[in-house]
């Protein structure tokens, strides 16, 4: 008897639907042969269609900085709330209207902690100062002239995700959940080579770094970190940063906790000891169940999400469906993504589009028949150091109920057999 | 007696200053030891600096799209004089402002055959019809469906660089000479998909492809690269395509010269033969020297630029810097870039930034310290097939001058004494 191609293309690889990797792989469409239906969503006609009005009338002219689309306009940035005080809260990225792994600039997450500052490029000044041979002081145009790097890697605020950590799952989507974190090309000078020129002394073990808006924002970083792929950023995506991303230089500490990332960085101090400064002491540290609190947890964990279906969006009927979503790790490169749809009973390994880059965002992938049931859709990745996201229930019981930072358990999202799709905990 | 690794690190690896491209990483830096003046664009002093009016006053809330820098409002896409005909024309990307691998989307090259069209997404269909078993109508809804696959891919206009054509130089920048090229995170439903699902007819070998836009675009594709990697694409660096590159669908062919790329695609035919449209037969084909012209020239070559120091930018007086640039091969990956200072004679590897990603943008950088005297600046690429960048003489013998498209010569800038820098013939 023939085997059947088709049918063992479309055979689940985990419960309640989920398919191969490969199916959509131009070798995988193939193996399916003609008339294979994939998707209930298209419409055979075999009309001329209507020759529409813009073929008929010349479109608007280039232009020197581009717009996009006015039926994109509903595309933005989410804000949770008004903020306790103007210019602080931050806002996050609509995670689940977005595609690939680089976020526009107009869409990069901000947190700040006194507002956006207006800053002449001009006018400012980054000072390297304390133990060193040689301070120094730097003009944008005199960074400007050192070498600088490219890298492609995420930035995410320590206290994403935080909002599960309420009793009754929020529903809300995939960016107002998840939206603090993001992913750019970033091009800037490591910081290695500045301190090099500045000449550390033998007891320099750290650095303040402390930025020019009006909070002061300032943290302290062990100098290995400086030395290992730190750097002061000047460009985000191609681009030269945007004022809500540190315009005209931040510090970028590859996978550290954001806040640690200064933006508007003005000045740079090399001290023996860290500074215990107000954004480290009174935020930013880690309430444990035992009542002591853990401090200087940089690097962001393991972590991943599916952004569609996700949370506020519908199902579109029964059928075929590809479960999209992103993973990083901030201490290397993920090394794969399982994916669930039958509430974390069976898994199976999502494939993942190149670039798969160290401390960036990677775009997964995986094809699922829903069948119209009711499901429960999950997403774990695992990192090349062999980090795993864990369970929401063991997040929870590992750190206790006041721990705010790092949440990076997984993500749940509930389908129901009307095709909402709701946060769920599990 | 003591090797000194510092001036062994600042030993010339080729003519007039070349430094080998491991200087600036951690290691090289480490290797120069304390105390070794890297640049003389830095100024000291211990003083602290003065607080700024931004840490007095709260700046700005965040928002829901955000904006650029006021001060960096004179990055704009480069438009060459005036159309001949509203809506015609293009812009190209400031190459020499920008940096890393992926250009922002208000900054992607545009070029448009009667405008850019305003298209509302609820009204647009795509049809897939010919010789196909099944004719399909696709509403943006459906395509959203299908699966998706992200890359981040170059696009550059065949005509990009035409201005080297003409008996003297153009004293121009890197952007208005070579600025009808772009790299975006570009994701899509991979045409084979849809071609499957539609059932292509044996006879089937070529497609046509066209646009929504007024000029009504058009181009014929050969099937095999509609099965290799081509996409339907939606997205451009996350978020969705703009209008100038298409919204709200473009046919995307990795490597293959920009206007095939239909953009405000409507329709795609599955021919046995090309369809010969006035876009392929009036434009972008490539006329020799004995008279014949080159038809369906579809790969773009290999090619490089350095963007600094590049055409009417200065030097900041003799001393250290970074020679940087970007490189591309519509057959594949960058393999390598080599760099001269003296005008061809010798050559030094440069360094590639990761991630270095088969018909996509690769960054390229290497330390020069500048005497102060006249030189000429190239960079030559290679890619992973082989091809090898050619020089102007030879591409000029080759082609002929009445060869306008695909120009992929080396290209020399002359850096005067005064440090000014031009545009020269080699």
């Amino acid at each position: 008897m023939k085997k059947d191609l088709a049918s063992d293309a479309l055979a689940p690889v985990a419960g309640n639907g989920l398919l191969h990797r490969r199916l959509f792989l131009t070798q995988g469409a193939a193996v399916l042969g003609s008339g294979v239906a994939l998707l209930t969503a298209r419409n055979a006609s075999g009309a001329p269609l209507e020759v529409p009005a813009t073929m008929k009338t010349p479109g608007v002219p280039a232009s020197g900085y581009g717009e996009r689309s006015r039926f994109e306009s509903k595309v933005q940035r989410i804000t949770n709330g008004a903020p306790p005080t103007p210019g602080t809260g931050g806002s996050r990225t609509p995670l689940e209207h977005l595609e690939g792994i680089i976020t526009p600039n107009p869409l990069h997450f901000e947190r700040h902690h006194n507002g956006v500052p207006d800053i002449d490029p001009e006018q400012h000044r980054v000072l390297i100062h304390g133990l060193v041979e040689r301070p120094l002081v730097f003009s944008l145009d005199a960074l400007s002239r050192y070498p600088l790097v490219s890298r492609i890697q995420f930035l995410e605020c320590s206290g994403n995700s935080a909002g599960m950590n309420v009793p009754e799952p929020a529903q809300q989507g995939a960016g107002a959940l998840h939206g603090l974190v993001s992913c750019a090309n970033w091009t800037g000078v490591p910081l290695a080579i500045l301190l090099q020129e500045a000449g550390v002394k033998p007891e320099g073990k750290w650095l303040l770094a402390e930025g020019a808006d009006a909070a002061g924002m300032s943290r302290s970083v062990p100098l290995a970190k400086a030395y290992d792929d730190a750097i002061l950023a000047l460009y985000q995506n191609g681009e030269r940063l945007r004022p809500s991303n540190g315009y005209p230089v931040r510090l970028f500490l590859p996978g550290y906790e954001g806040n640690m990332n200064v933006k508007w960085l003005r000045r740079i101090k090399v001290t023996a000891e860290p500074t215990m400064t107000k954004d480290e002491t009174s935020k930013y540290t880690d309430l444990l169940p035992n009542g002591r609190a853990e401090m200087f947890t940089f690097p962001m964990g393991v972590k991943s999400v599916i952004t569609s279906p996700s949370g506020t969006q519908k199902m579109q009927g029964a059928g075929l469906y590809q479960i999209s979503g992103i993973a990083w790790s901030g201490s290397g490169r993920v090394r794969r993504v399982d994916v669930s749809a039958d509430r974390g009973k069976t898994w199976a390994q999502a494939k993942l589009d190149e670039p798969v880059l160290s401390k960036a965002i990677v775009r997964f992938r995986l094809p699922w028949r829903w069948d119209g049931g009711s499901s429960v859709l999950m997403s774990r990745a695992t990192d090349d150091v062999g980090n795993v996201q864990p369970t929401r229930a063991k997040l929870m019981a590992d750190r206790g109920p006041n721990y705010r930072y790092h949440y990076n358990a997984i993500q749940s999202w509930n389908v129901t057999a009307a095709g909402e799709i709701g946060n769920v905990y599990v």
